[in-house]
Parts: C-alpha cells; sequence; structure tokens
C-alpha cells in the first residue's frame, strides 16, 4: 500500500531510537512533501555524521581521526578525575555545569540486564591501561597506580543503579573513592511534593 | 561545543514535526556512532523519498511522474463519493477499514486559524475543476454539477471542526451532502469512561 521508498524510510526511521513507525510514517509524508531541496538538505545532514570519529580516549564524538577531543587535550584538566558517563548528552548536561574539572569516560548506554557489551568491555580496558601508565606518579608507590577519583555518572535510577553496582565491580582497586551523583530535591523542588524516594536520599545525604 | 556536523543534523532534523531539539541531538550522536554503513542507508533512505511526486487528481504521494495514484486509476471507484483528509496517514487509516469506496482529496495539514494556504486553495480548485468536468452528467442537468458526497474528514477536536466549517464554505454548491465522520464512544470502549463531549455526541447521533 505504501510506496516503496516511503516504506524504505519508515523501516530504516522506525529502529532509531525513540522514534515508532507511527511517528516514522509521518516523517515519511512530510519530508517527502518537503520539497527536493528539503530532502538533499536532510540526507547531507545524515551523511554529515560520517567524517566524526571517537576521542582516542575518552571516545566521545568528534571531528578528525584518533585525536583527542577538547576535553582531554586540555592541560589543566584534573586526568585523576574522571567521570564514567553512559551519552554523550549527560556528558554535555556535566560540562554545561563548568563544576567539573576532570576527564570523561563515555561508556555508551548500558544494557538493563547490568551485562556489558564487549566494546563496553575494551572501554574499561582503555580506561585501566590509561590510570596503569599515566597516573603511576612517585606517589603510587609500588603498588597499583590509582585515580584519585572515579565518578560512575549513570542515571538515579534502578538501572542506573545496578549498572553503576557492575562498574564499580570492575573498577575496585582503580581509584581511591568511587563516587556516584548525589540525589536529592531539586534545586527549586518543593518538599511537599518529593516522591518518598527523592526525599528519602534528600535526608540521608544530608549536609 | 558540539562538533559542527552534529549541529547541522540538530539544526535540520528538530525542524521536523514532533522531534524537538533533545530528541534530534539524541539522534545524532546515536546514528553517528552506529558506522557508516548505517549512515549511508539513513541517509539514503532520506534521498528515496526524492522519486516520490503527488498523484494529479488527489494529491496523495506516490511514485512516477504525472500519473495517478492506484485509488485515483480505479475505474470502480464510485467518482461522486470525495473524502476530503489533511494528512496520508489519515488516508490509509481509512483504506484499511475497506469500508469506502469513493476517492481521497488531499488536501494537507490545516493551520488552527482555520485560513488556507495558496496551495491548499489550487487544491480545491482543482477538486471543483473535476466536478465540473467529470461529474456534469445529463442529470445534473443544466445547472451546477455537483459531487454526491464530499466527507470532510478532518478530526473530532475543536479545530478540526473550525476547519471542516471553512471547507465547507468552500465547498457550499458542489456536492448534495457535504458531511462528516460519525463521531461516538469507540468500538471497545465503556460508557462509564467516555469523556462528556463524546457521550454527548453519541446521544446525538444515536442510530
Amino acid at each position: 500500500m505504501l510506496p516503496d521508498p516511503i516504506k524504505k524510510f519508515v523501516d530504516v526511521f522506525s529502529q532509531l531510537p525513540s522514534i515508532g513507525p507511527r511517528q516514522a510514517t509521518r516523517l515519511a509524508f512530510f519530508v517527502s512533501n518537503s520539497g527536493k531541496t528539503k530532502i538533499k538538505e536532510i540526507s547531507d545532514a545524515v551523511s554529515g555524521l560520517a567524517h566524526l570519529t571517537a576521542c582516542a580516549q575518552c571516545f566521545r564524538t568528534q571531528i578528525g581521526q584518533g585525536r583527542l577531543c577538547s576535553v582531554c587535550a586540555d592541560p589543566t584538566r584534573n586526568k585523576k578525575l574522571i567521570a564514567i558517563v553512559e551519552k554523550e548528552t549527560d556528558l554535555l548536561s556535566i560540562e554545561k555545569t563548568k563544576k567539573f574539572n576532570g576527564w570523561y569516560m563515555l561508556i555508551g548506554e548500558l544494557h538493563r540486564n547490568g551485562e556489558l557489551e564487549p566494546e563496553q568491555k575494551l572501554r574499561l580496558a582503555s580506561l585501566k591501561s590509561f590510570i596503569q601508565k599515566e597516573l603511576s606518579g612517585p606517589s603510587a608507590g609500588s603498588g597499583q597506580a590509582k585515580a584519585e577519583e572515579i565518578i560512575l555518572a549513570t542515571n538515579p535510577t534502578v538501572y542506573g543503579d545496578l549498572n553503576a553496582a557492575t562498574l564499580k565491580k570492575e573498577l575496585e582497586g582503580f581509584a581511591e573513592k568511587i563516587t556516584r551523583l548525589g540525589r536529592g530535591i531539586p534545586t527549586g523542588g518543593e518538599i511537599e511534593f518529593a516522591d518518598e524516594e527523592t526525599l528519602g536520599s534528600a535526608l540521608e545525604r544530608r549536609n
């Protein structure tokens, strides 16, 4: 019933995260009705992404092969303070606070079953090898080189907690401290409307 | 902060309907991490839409220039029964019922202010000229040729009603009857949970 190019578009786009077949179908007709110039602009915007590569150290997306991203290449960043994030957008949100002076490790979205993908294991191995090679200063002595702190910046959800536990097990011994982001009532929030979980955390972590 | 190709992608995709800047950003990183083959597949799926054209009669999307779509070319369809729909997806939903034997006029999404775009006025003019040329059989006599029925198949919402009123004014005199889709309690629905508006309509239109 649907013309082939529409079908193809719907197939491809409904595999993307948070786009279902309905939205994909609506998009297909919208785009096909928007004219050849617009169609080319959209298709170019997609193919432009092929020029991106991952930073050799933190694996975030950047332009140019094999180089370090702006954060990893910045000599003023504290190399002993590492935040592990799941998504680029998490990384960007943390950068926007301007309160973090360490560097990141982009682990990729973690499975809900708590298992790590081969690529994610490689990234952790790369992090461990960085810690051993780059952070084994005189203070480390003869023992295992350690980061000062690894922040497991996964979401404060059941799955985020599970994944943080998995990562913590993997990284045990590679940092003086392994921490998570503080949780509590969001700024501007009201105690009356905070859910029990959040209010409980806020009580436990009062300061 | 974002690499240029990501920025470009976010700009272009957040202009599409029901994709906001946040979803566009997430999509950009997802696609850029999905590998060159996948990126090409997605960009090809978009550019494939450039091969589509509009049916010369009902304006729905189809393959091939200047020809009629399968519905308009079907001689068993009643040419005197016309459903005006806003979107291709509305048309497809109606076709799926297999209860409609007329043809369609795709008017495009109507503005919330009840005004018609120039393109929409052209489509209405094309519909009127079709009625005058094709439906002026001997039964029409010397007067205005008329369709048997025009169904204004806009959504049963405040805006859908407003738009139906606009279309009705435009098409007055071009059909014996101008109707809308019946409204009432959806099949499988429960009276107890129907909203007042729906239940009211169901009472008024009981049959």
